[in-house]
Parts: structure tokens; sequence; C-alpha cells
């Protein structure tokens, strides 16, 4: 991913990183979703009806989970796969990182 | 429900709603979550590790379901109690509408 | 259940259940479900491919999610509204302990 | 993958999946859900309280969901691991199938 060997450390341990290259449509969808919720600030402002709230919350909620599984298998594709092309213990400390994730998100 | 007859529409409109009383307590934690989401921006902007943003995704989808849970707890005790007391389609149509977000919830 | 007038305290007591009247259909809902969960296990005892098993546990716990659901509309249109049609304590009670089953399908 | 090359396409199918060397816990597992899942027919033949009956659908929901992770998370260490060592397509194939059960696993 990158061209030069003058990465600092930072951007070497960046570039392993599944989302790298859909960062901008994360950052979008996650904008997006921060709107989302200042829209519930503004409806508990005003009043707006419980139900209507709620709507709302469960909208936020499915946003949140699919940048969830889009990391998620954007991860599965570079960090995890790098990790398993190389193999030993690292390949499955990675595997073993991803269930747990994965775990977090089905019990959230 | 109101003892004077100088409420406006909109308060009237807003004393039957169950999570009045609580309105500051929502807006913090809506705050705070939004503050969570502003996180995962910079996450995601510095290259944070897949992982560690999944697990930020999660708790930030944890805290939006409390407070689900507590608008639609506060919902039941007052709108839906209320339509209840009062009989009628109005409490048939509550009820539904309550089901209705709890499968929206459960299937989010 | 019983042929007898005669109801015992227990009789009285189911009858104000819910999901008395639906008793039939959800049976037949769960029994599909067992059926689901012997599928699962011949799945397994004849090494299915873990993708084929893994759709149809999702399969599985969105039967069993279905079944929550129609339970939960039932109790809070019977139980929980004669509850708060009776007032007191004990209407408190039924809709704190609603919302405990609530939190409980939405965090499994 | 394999020693030998007297495996009949059925073993040789098995061998690769994850969860074969579990299949024992698996099938145990299973059982005690297809137990659960009775439990709950006993439940509502015999008019128990609606809420004892959803407690209970909660605790089967969450058995299911144990399982589903166990099989994701042997599915990644073995089927996914072997095809991103096989490289190509069947690779992409493997996660996109898996992160695929994955979505489908947090959406039920």
């Amino acid at each position: 991913m990158h061209e030069t060997d003058t990465a600092t450390p930072g951007e070497a341990q960046a570039a392993t990183h599944g989302y790298h290259e859909n960062k901008a449509d994360h950052l979008k969808r996650l904008r997006r979703i921060e709107g989302q919720i200042r829209g519930l600030q503004r409806m508990v402002e005003e009043d707006a009806y419980c139900i209507d709230v709620l709507t709302q919350v469960s909208a936020a909620t499915k946003a949140l989970q699919s940048v969830a599984l889009k990391l998620l298998d954007e991860h599965l594709g570079h960090c995890v796969s790098n990790a398993i092309q190389g193999g030993g213990e690292d390949a499955d400390e990675k595997i073993r990182e991803a269930s747990d994730a994965i775990a977090r998100l089905v019990r959230s």
C-alpha cells in the first residue's frame, strides 16, 4: 500500500487496517449517525412523541450496526487475512480477537 | 390530566409523554452518545485499530439501547397506562404501537 | 384445560394470561422451532457446511423472537392492561416486570 | 489438507469443517436447547405466567446465539483460514460468506 520506505510506524500500522480504503465512506456514515443523535436530542427537547423518538433510536442503532458490519468485513479481508497468510500465533490471536468482537456485536 | 385550562396545546401534549420528567437525564445520555460517535470519527480519521473501533461501536449501540429501554419503560408507565385507564380504542392503539416499537428494538 | 366450572385459584390466574386464547398458535410455533433445533442436530451429525448450520441457527433465533414478541404483545394487552385498570402497586409492578422482560429480549 | 487419498467425498468435505472436532459439544448444546423448547411447550400448555415464559425464551435465544458464535469462531479458524492460505477467489468468497452470516446473526 506504501510506495516509500519512509513510512512512520503509525503509517505502517495504519496500512494494515482493513477500513483504510473506505475511510471517507465510514466517516460519512458516522457523521450521518451523529446527525441522527443530534436529531434525537432535538426531539427530546421539543417533547416529541415517545414512539417517534424510539423509531429514530432504532434507525440510529441499525445505522451503527451497518458501520460495524462493514468494518468487520474489511477487517476479515485485510488484517485477519494478512495474519493468516503470515501464519503462526498472530493468526490465532487475530481470529480470537475477531470472534470476540463478533460476540460483542451479536450481544449488543 | 390537567387541572388548569391555561396549558398551551404544546404543553398539554408534552405532559402526556412518559419521558418528560427525565428529559434532562435523556439529553445527558444522548449527548454522551453524540460524544461517542464523534470519538468514533476521530478514531477512523486517525486509523485506529479496527477491533478498537468495533469495541467503541458496540459501546455506543448498547448506550442507545439503554436510552430506548428507559424511554419505553416510561412510555408504558405514562402514555400507555393513561390510555388503558381511559379505555376504548385508544388503549388498543397504544398497545399495538408499543408492541411495534418493541419489535423494532428487538430486531435492530 | 378443565371441564368443570369450579375454578381453582390457579385457573382464575391462568385465565388472565394474555396468551391463553392463542395457546394453540404458540404451541404450533414452538413445535416448529423444536423441529428446527432437531434439524440442526441432524445437520451437525451429518457434517453440514458451517454456514448452512449458521443460517438455520439464525432462522430458529428469529422464530423464537417472534414467539416472544407475540407473547409480550398479548401480555401487555391482557395482564398489564388488567393490572393498570385495577390500579395501585400491582400496576407499577406489572409495568416494571414487562420492562425487565423487554430489556432481556433486546439484549438477547 | 488430507494426508490420505482414500477419503470419500463426504469425509473430505466434512474434514474441512471447523466444528468437526467439537461435534459432540455442539450436539450436547443443541439437545439442551431442544429440551428448553420442549420445556417452553409444557409451560404454555400449563398456562405458566407470561413473564416466566418470556424469561425462558430469552434463555433459549441466548443459548442459540452461543452455539452460533462457537460455530463461527471455528469456521473462521478452519474453513476461512484454509481458504485464505489457499488464496485466490475462494478466499474472497469465504470471507464474503462469513460476513453475510455474521450480518444475519447481528440482525437476528
